[in-house]
């Protein structure tokens, strides 16, 4: 198999790469590079060697449905162009995968304008961890003339919350940043709890930054609004079928790089919110209770159910 | 008034002592050398200057209700000594000072005595921060011969569950660490939350560390007994009278030495737990609902109510 | 534009016509009286017009999504018609308008049937404010056969509650009559909760007269089955794609007539009924889970969400 | 038995006094009424005739804790002086009588000074009906230079809610007014709740005018902190028994002057608030969880329990 | 009608045949037996007693979703068949007859499948009464390697746990048995219960074995993941049109013996456990939530509705 | 030591005695005994006797609160009289012990006087297992005319709801019968739960019948008043200091006279409910909130606490 695909699949197995989106991105161009490079000569050898990449990028990460749904939809499309010719096929990757892409950033806009109607005036939003998703959507609010203020956690282990701090700043937004631990003191000040996803589950929950869970619990307990804002396509179908999100864990050193030897440090990036905690998903298709997200993903996409 | 008095009295000020328990101690060896160095000629010149003392301790600390109770309770030994002379008054100083360490410390003992058998066998004990009381009674728990393991938070922003992780592995016992977001992916794990507090309130709320208000809500919804170890003179008659129990805010460095100047960092040191997340206070009367730690207290040490 | 058109409208607007359905009806005829009287000479005149009557109801009210979509199907049935004479296309909105009015009629009586059979003998049913499907709904049960008794409120600031209350005794039902604050006092006695809507959002809640969520969150509180009588088209298409619904607030005279002048009297006219607190929505499609109604609204009149 | 006395038993027993602390302030003046006019010429005679007055005024209202223990005290007063001539008794029941209203009015002031220290600069506080220590207690909040606004409810059927309002006005506070149902929608904007109470039960309830507990429900559901100002001898002995807190039934005209004559309507005065939902009894010992009042009425009270 | 037919429904009518899916399997070997003996000479007069068949099927059961569904299926192949002979529509009853059976057969393994992959390494699964696809799912899990122990309830009123827990022994897996009113008790050792459905309802919940539901709220309550596994095919269409699900009563005998002659002996069979309990259905459809049930029947099973 | 002590020790220690109030009476009896066929010359020698007895009683159980105060208070008597001669030592046991039996009658009776109040006219109580005071209790309230019926469970494994059930009838009160798991299904006709207890312990929790907490809990769901009926001397001081109140394992046989031999079957006899699902305790003290139980018994038994 060709050169630089593997060199970015090595990338993203070895967690070079990180958030969602970006992985999926790299997998296409990867998809994309293997496709300039083969040396396939018929289409049935250049569908194996599809297939192989397919399978390679897969295993790379335990959980990433994005990446996994776009090779999918790629493939998809290969399958369908029904074409027998590997120049004809490479130029179906090529046209696909500029689609994929062109898909998700205009879902990232259209999120961004259906949630930004969802920030009042003169309110406080909360969020927590990095999400270009939400700060696109905090974006977008403030150009409408929104005047609205942000909370942000810090975000432990790698204080991810801090980028976060800084684009809202860079906005010109009053900006408050606490540790995590403190986010339930200060949710009575909150209007609006708004948080990214890195996938969603057949039963409606979300998978997102370790921490997100319990924030969510606190605006449960205080009555606060909690919505997720998320492409559709980071449904992972793999749930419907009974497996378990797999939650990555990630090195210990993130979280205390010289801790003593025999202490046991667990550092699980990720959670599980359960979808009676989200009061709707924000999303392309707008705004939707996570009960139906499945439903909704079998309408507006099917093929992800078909492999 | 007197030098070493005063330098103690300022390092408190100036949060260079932390902990309850500490800043307690620290108040106490004040009094003692502020009597030591008395040049007071009579006793009501010995009693203004006793008064002053208190009024700089009180005035040091937003909230340290174990060390106001503390002085509270050597100024009335004073006053009830009904001793007329510099001489006798300042032993009066220094007996009671040294009883009320020598109580603190039994107190200490009795609760990890008592808190010790609620440790079962084979269990898993979820904690967060450090506090002495706590690691004592794991300790005594660990002497008696029981197996069981601890998960433990790092507690942002200083680390203190760093101490107690390493104190834990110090007693050979398994030790899991995560940072404090993570706590309620554990939680399902744990078989008892025991954590130390800083303040009871009249209402039966307990100050703790920033996070623990969130840990007891994560042990509450997974139904898990959360139990808090504290002497009964951490309860705060001030707020008897409505008073608040202010929560001290800390240096905005604590969280990010280098924030972006117009970030708004917000470093609260405490939070407030609900009296109903408790299953009980483990103190030295015994296990009591908090719902009644101020009707112990009155019963135990009615002289805490007097001013 | 023509002039019966108008003066309906202009009724619509001064909040003279009131509840969901009577407004449906008033702008149905509003857009018949204009086609009886247009003078456009060629469909796209004729079209033009309809656009601006449509432009024109739909600033007539913060929100109606009921009379938003009867006005929605008609222009959506003359666009489809394909017809390219005045004349034929006026037939087509006499005969959607017929056709509309039709089918909310049907809606009602099947709606009435369903929920009739969910009305136990001997028992209590509570009902807030008043909604004609409602009452017709109690009358199909008591025709039927069935023995039960009605509890409802008085409703403020209006009093709608005595409009119910009089068509229950006509009825000849035992009819129990409260202040809206008695509401969780007779809780324990009630066996069914069932109020109507003025609209259905997209995460599944649902908008009605002031006062129904807290009687659904006493009926959660106390475990009693809450359900919410509505057409499917109450559904706001809207709330989709990110707008809030939009509170009415009236006038503050209906409260208070002499109220000081200084006083900031308050009159949001409804709230909003989380979708967690209904055991079902009773729409002509069935019972359903409030989770889905989005779903259901786009598999049975996907036209509701073309504009 | 003197005449005055029952004229103004009668005047109690007709509800032509209202509220807690007139009606007890009236039976006090019934009884030193009484003892102006007696004819008693033993002290048994004069016992029994403040026996009998004891009874009278016991059956003149359900449930009146407050003015049962202000005879109870008095009586209790008579007895345990031992004298045994009806004048000097008299000047038992006349120095008693006065010494209950001073403690009244100086509870009233301690609960003033006690709870205004918990209204928060810029907070907004919510109440329901009208109570004077509700309203004593924010007069002292503002008069110590607090900003705050307000939220009351009108306060169906008789609108006491009204005289709350023009009080805050009087007091030149930013004051919001709506109809008792829209209490939950404007719950997220509150900081605070204080109501009165009528009655304590032994169980740690209080009894308050209808639609305090649906209140406290919203409140808790939204996590904001729900208080109860009341004197401790509020507290009703009877439930310790066994007893149900009477919940006074009013004249059905209060709600619907023209009402059907075959409508049943219901008019109780008064709902029952849980002690879970009730963060502190704000009394004049100071802020109690309601779980130990009556412990807290023992220790200060104990001749409430005599009879 | 034939002779066979009748036994077969008698014996369902006396309740000799028990679970769901017996009672299925019985109702289309009674319409084989019917289609064999069956002397009807044209299409019409076969239908017609097809027709009575089902009519008489159905009486003979208050509520058996899965026979029903079995029975609708069968006719509504035969009707959609257009054939016009009485064998070659007897050979349509036979052919959909083996393929319904079939198609049961495939769900069973499909969810054993699915449902086996959420049965962690060392986990503790809890399960009541005795459910054959909630077996076969267990049975999957330990033959695909996982080691896990079981907690069955005993199931009063007749001891069907007795059979689960024979058959779990069977399987070598370690089991713990106990009283039904034990389950909260061992609910904290739990990992994930798993029970089985007799019906599913349009609202979304689920009737179960009498039990299933308190098991439910201790698990909700312990905050323990609730599956239900079931054959889309319980779905009950009634519910959508308002039935209630009958909950069948069965012989008070079954409970108690030798009752007192008085005694109002009750034996309800099953209840209703609400979809909020419930944290998916594993079905042949994959995991979904309970809230969209009734939308994936109508997609994947439209005829459901028909009739 | 005597012969006949040590019959009935061993008949408590062998589970042959059964009940909390049984078994205090049999130790009573056994003490009496014992004094009676003392052999002791010395009062040193008989205190001595009495301190094995008490050491042999309370190691005949695991937990037997009830009986353990007996016997502490029996020798508190003992020790208190200050008496010298063996034959008046044993007087005190002698009179002590006919005491402690009359104040638990008393006690009985004054918890049916103040418990039958609660009984409302046409109410419906649930009971669970069998409680001589609960029954006891409701005798009163049928005396005093009230009307109402009764749910009983039957309580698994020992089907001590048949005893209930007979008495009941024999009371000529209408009575319903059900198996344990149907106790959720029946909750929403019930008006009012009472149960018994074993056990009090320091967090206010109550130990009773396994089962119970689980029909504590569905009451909650469902916002029925549940109260638990006990003498306070169920109270266990032992708790106070940190030991867990022990729930008996009963033989296995109980459940499964013929379980498979690998079958692990459990028998946990009690129970333990939160005393946040308890309205309150009804104790010969009155009705007290369970939070506040270890202060009223510190205040009406103080030995308790002794040893």
């Amino acid at each position: 198999m060709a050169q630089t695909f593997y060199v970015v699949a090595e990338r993203i197995r070895k967690l070079e790469v990180q958030g969602a989106r970006n992985v999926a991105i790299a997998a296409i161009k990867a998809l994309e590079a293997l496709t300039e490079e083969t040396t396939s000569k018929t289409w049935k050898e250049f569908l194996k060697e599809l297939e192989e990449a397919r399978a390679t990028l897969f295993a790379s990460r335990s959980t990433e449905p994005l990446m996994r749904n776009a090779v999918r939809w790629i493939i998809s499309e290969v399958e369908k162009s029904g074409k027998k010719r590997v120049d004809a096929l490479a130029e179906v990757v090529s046209i696909s995968s500029k689609q994929f892409l062109k898909n998700l950033e205009a879902s990232k806009e259209c999120i961004a304008n259906i949630g930004a109607k969802r920030i009042r005036e003169n309110s406080v939003v909360f969020t927590h961890c990095h999400s270009s998703t939400v700060t696109h959507l905090l974006n977008k609010a403030k150009k409408d003339g929104t005047t609205f203020e942000v909370i942000c956690t810090e975000t432990r282990p790698v204080f991810q919350g801090r980028i976060t701090a800084k684009e809202m700043l860079a906005l010109d937004l009053k900006t408050t940043f606490i540790v995590d631990s403190a986010a339930r003191s200060f949710m009575r000040s909150v209007d609006l709890v708004i948080v990214g996803a890195d996938a969603i589950t057949s039963e409606g929950n979300i998978i997102n930054k370790i921490g997100t869970s319990t924030i969510a619990l606190s605006a449960h307990e205080a009555r606060k609004p909690f919505y997720v804002v998320t492409e559709l396509l980071k449904f992972d179908p793999a749930t419907v079928c009974g497996d378990f999100e797999k939650i990555e864990e990630r090195d210990p050193e993130e979280v205390w790089e010289t801790a003593p030897r025999k202490l046991n440090v667990r550092n699980p990036a990720f959670d599980v919110t359960r979808r009676d905690f989200i009061h709707g998903l924000i999303c392309e298709e707008g705004i939707i209770p996570p009960h139906s997200a499945a439903e909704v993903v079998r309408r507006k996409h099917p093929w992800v159910f078909r492999r």
